[in-house]
């Protein structure tokens, strides 16, 4: 996790952009600038490759990290996974920690195959490949421990991460995540506690492991109680702006040194342009604006309750 | 599931072929012939769709349908992801049911981006194109209804299905499935109960609903425990043979009728080659045989458990 917090303390930026670019949030004319009409899948994945280029050229020199959720690639089939391969790929070539929201999860022999996937080196006769290229991963831990531990081995072997779901931005997170389990535990508490279990041993020098959790910003409660739960994991929080989280609520998932946790927007930075404060910039310009603004809330409410001037104070061995 | 029910009773075969195809897992005569020395990325998937190919023509005729595990095709990247595509659309006119054993998962709005992908279409400009064809896939239920909204309102309008992890089939799935919630369920019959209310409302004809579920063969006791607890929600059943699960503990996942349930096998079928008991077979004519003896000996539990003597006897309206 070393290398993402060293990213944000030097850029002062606790958050990351998610890149989940429907085609239909391109603007028109600007689809129509890079010559793709979306009409084919093709040529939506080719349109929406090309926006994320211009998005990440925006934004690369103030954020430490893009989120790049799969899913939105792969509605695009296999022309979609090549915008994917390009978009992290070219994410990577601008200094951003990539992270592959991907959600994956499966028995341990194919959990392995995920995670050559996305952490490692596919083997091949005489040598390997690279399937999709990432810092980091998000998955999900309902199999246990022998569906982690393919993801854990990687990251731990290659220097990468894995944010593993713990408690959901989603409205029906709590149907089984709030449910308590006999020994007094919730079971995202339960699952918390997995988390830290697993990554136990990896602890790197700011006191995080390699395997983080995602926490919801829309559960600011639930966020914080964590943060002093699992003082070792790294938190990836979803669901800040256009999904209802505030900065302030997202502040309760950070430590002392303002460090503890990434907080994620998509919608918001992707459409900028459409709002009103935004008027008369071109997407890339509103993209940036909407990225320091999030960058100045967050620094801001962290920095407030920690009662810190900068981010990362006092952190560190 | 009424399509899979008919192809289950028509062929009396309850089970299916996991194209879990690793390079690895083709003989290296085999991959010669086809012109491919699994030296790159583009020779090792074509090398796999080809080998698909060659099991699928062996066992189409006499096996209902098949799950395709993707993460072996993700790991071979862009090329594996069109092997993946070609593999199911092969399948599919095979007159196969295809599983896209995809096991997703996410929040509403991306849950929807994977439903259009794998069990829907994806809006074009001015049209809709196909990502990747399947008729059912395997979904992770820890997020909650919103996340299994978008997957149920495509099974429900374009007759699909989708199969929720319930009690998963590796070693530790029990960390979290087995805890004991202070309701007095375990979780995993927490997410049962939730898949049968998800699936309320849309049973077919044998009295299933478009929403099954996954329940691993390794655990006969709790398969069992399942049937009587979930009585209108079907089963995918992993871990039969290299797994571990036997024909008598999958026949306690099935009803009076022998329906109720699809048995997997993967590693078993795709190198029967290596089973001394099919020694001089070519690959697929081992494939076939292993699959002939797994269909055997499932029957035979099945209908023996029930006291039957055909399956889907006595079953519809």
């Amino acid at each position: 996790m070393d290398r993402l917090i060293e990213k944000i303390i030097q850029k002062q930026n606790p958050t990351c952009v998610g890149l989940d670019t429907r085609f239909e949030y391109i603007p028109p004319e600007t689809a129509e600038a890079f010559g793709e009409r979306g009409d084919s899948m093709e040529s939506a994945a080719k349109a929406i490759f090309e926006y994320n280029r211009l998005i990440l050229d925006a934004v690369c020199d103030i954020v430490p990290a893009v989120k790049i959720q799969v899913a939105y690639y792969e509605m695009y089939g296999v022309h979609g996974m090549k915008a994917f391969y390009d978009t992290a790929r070219y994410a990577e070539k601008k200094g951003l920690y990539v992270i592959a929201d991907i959600k994956r999860n499966d028995i341990g022999a194919t959990a392995e195959a995920y995670a050559a996937a996305y952490l490692g080196q596919t083997a091949l006769n005489g040598g390997s490949g690279l399937a999709f290229p990432a810092d980091s991963v998000t998955v999900n831990g309902y199999l246990g421990s022998d569906g982690i531990k393919p993801f854990a081995d990687k990251c731990f072997a290659n220097g990468k991460t894995a944010f593993i779901l713990v408690k959901t931005s989603n409205a029906s997170s709590g149907e089984l995540q709030d449910m308590m389990l006999e020994s007094g535990k919730r079971v995202y508490e339960q699952m918390a506690d997995m988390v830290q279990q697993w990554g136990r041993g990896h602890i790197g020098k700011y006191g995080y492991s390699s395997l983080g959790a995602v926490v919801g910003a829309t559960y600011p409660e639930q966020g914080a109680g964590l943060r002093e739960r699992i003082k070792s994991v790294f938190f990836l929080i979803p669901g800040y702006g256009a999904q209802g989280g505030s900065a302030d609520g997202a502040a309760g998932c950070f430590d002392r040194s303002g460090l503890g946790g990434v907080v994620n927007a998509s919608r918001s930075i992707l459409c900028a342009y459409k709002n009103p404060a935004y008027a008369g910039q071109t997407p890339a310009q509103a993209a940036r604006s909407e990225a320091q603004s999030m960058q100045a809330a967050l620094h801001e409410a962290i920095c407030r309750k920690a009662g810190i001037s900068k981010i990362g104070e006092g952190a560190g061995a």
